[in-house]
């Protein structure tokens, strides 16, 4: 008889060092709107994207790579930056073959925590790459963190939702005692037939809607419409070959 | 118009100071068992119940009061300690006109830390005192944060669904942009019919059941058996004249 790997759910980076996550999967959870962003330029055939935490260093590494600058700050985006944090920014005819350097603020610092923090792989997860993530994790057998990147560390319900659907489709396949993957797996099931209804409620979407996003969080609450898995490898963010 | 005060839920003592906590009562919750077993002991006539953080300080704080010392650590009293942390050992036989000495790891840390970020009240909360929880809550119109204890800083499901209890009786009266209150309150309101089923599926459950605590724990999630309010002044929780 195999044991299983085990799988937690971690609500805030804030609460990301109580784990041990050297031996773990870590995925970086960031729904509105950074994940859903990388995955949807990586799909489109961005090379890879570049997170980082800070404007200057986004300049910096745009001028060195040749790469495409993005950040916002409240929906607007960053004075000195090119382009903005939405993923209908990035369609192929723009992105392919070319570098993203991001910046933002919650999912780049969570990323980073992870990194420091030893874990052994870190990926990215969105409800467009839904799919993509799970079958890795099953694949991998390894012991996953699924990381909420929150807002400025305060708990959220769109990171939480994913991480709900994650556990509905791989929890088969781990161990699972952790009252926040039985909460998120709870708050998913119970929301998913109408999660562009439910996600209006949030904080989030109060906050972003008033810059008229709302087009951007109903895609970013749709599966697998950039079905590709996101891995951190040197730096970069690129796609992870499933067959390998 | 008036202006409704606003209340927030905190998942985990890690997060409080995210808050500005300096006009506000903030509501200690530590389901299992601390605040259950507060309220039970003064509702059963205790005079006071004095939260402590250390072993040390609850031994001498015994001697220099004459006051009953308890705590437990892994379901086990700590050696050196008359009781337990069981409501089920503080009847009014035993307890009236006493002083219990009470050291807890969660909900005393939470405490202390309300006091020491300026919170303007601090008041316990547990099912057995929900009702003149939110009787007191609704009657100061002032702005109020739900402090879940949690486990060890992390996340439980037993915390939350009580701040969930709460929002659903006082949210008319209050403004409530939170998502932690709106997870609260939609896990409160899937798990309220079978609360005593669903909480043999939490990791608390887990831990302390292996130790024959069911009927306690059964206890602690049975709303107005002890319905008095724990409020904090100089050192001491004492019972709150609702009417004052």
């Amino acid at each position: 008889m195999s044991t299983k790997p085990v799988l937690h759910t971690v609500l805030s980076p804030r609460l990301l060092d109580i784990y041990d996550i050297s031996n773990s999967i870590v995925v970086v959870i960031d729904v509105f709107r950074a994940t859903s962003t990388i995955a949807t330029a990586l799909y489109n055939g961005a090379t890879r994207v570049i997170p980082v935490d800070t404007v200057d260093k986004c300049i910096q590494i745009g001028k060195n790579t040749g790469g495409i600058t993005a950040g916002e700050r409240d929906g607007k985006i960053i004075p000195g930056l090119a382009h903005g944090n939405s993923p209908a920014e990035y369609p192929r005819e723009f992105i392919e073959g070319k570098t993203l350097v991001l910046t933002t603020t919650n999912g780049t610092k969570l990323l980073h925590m992870a990194l420091q923090n030893g874990a052994a792989e870190v990926v990215t997860g969105s409800f467009p790459n839904l799919s993509a993530l799970c079958s890795h994790l099953i694949a991998q057998k390894k012991n996953v963190i699924l990381g909420c990147s929150a807002w400025k560390d305060k708990f959220n319900l769109e990171d939480t939702l994913f991480a709900g659907a994650v556990i509905e489709r791989v929890k088969a396949h781990f161990t699972i005692h952790c009252d926040s993957s039985l909460m998120a797996e709870n708050m998913y099931q119970l929301h998913k037939n109408d999660l562009k209804g439910f996600i209006r409620n949030t904080t989030h979407w109060h906050r972003l809607a008033q810059y008229g996003l709302e087009k951007d969080l109903e895609y970013c609450v749709t599966p697998d419409l950039a079905n590709i898995l996101p891995f951190y490898k040197n730096g970069d963010l690129i796609v992870k070959n499933l067959v390998e």
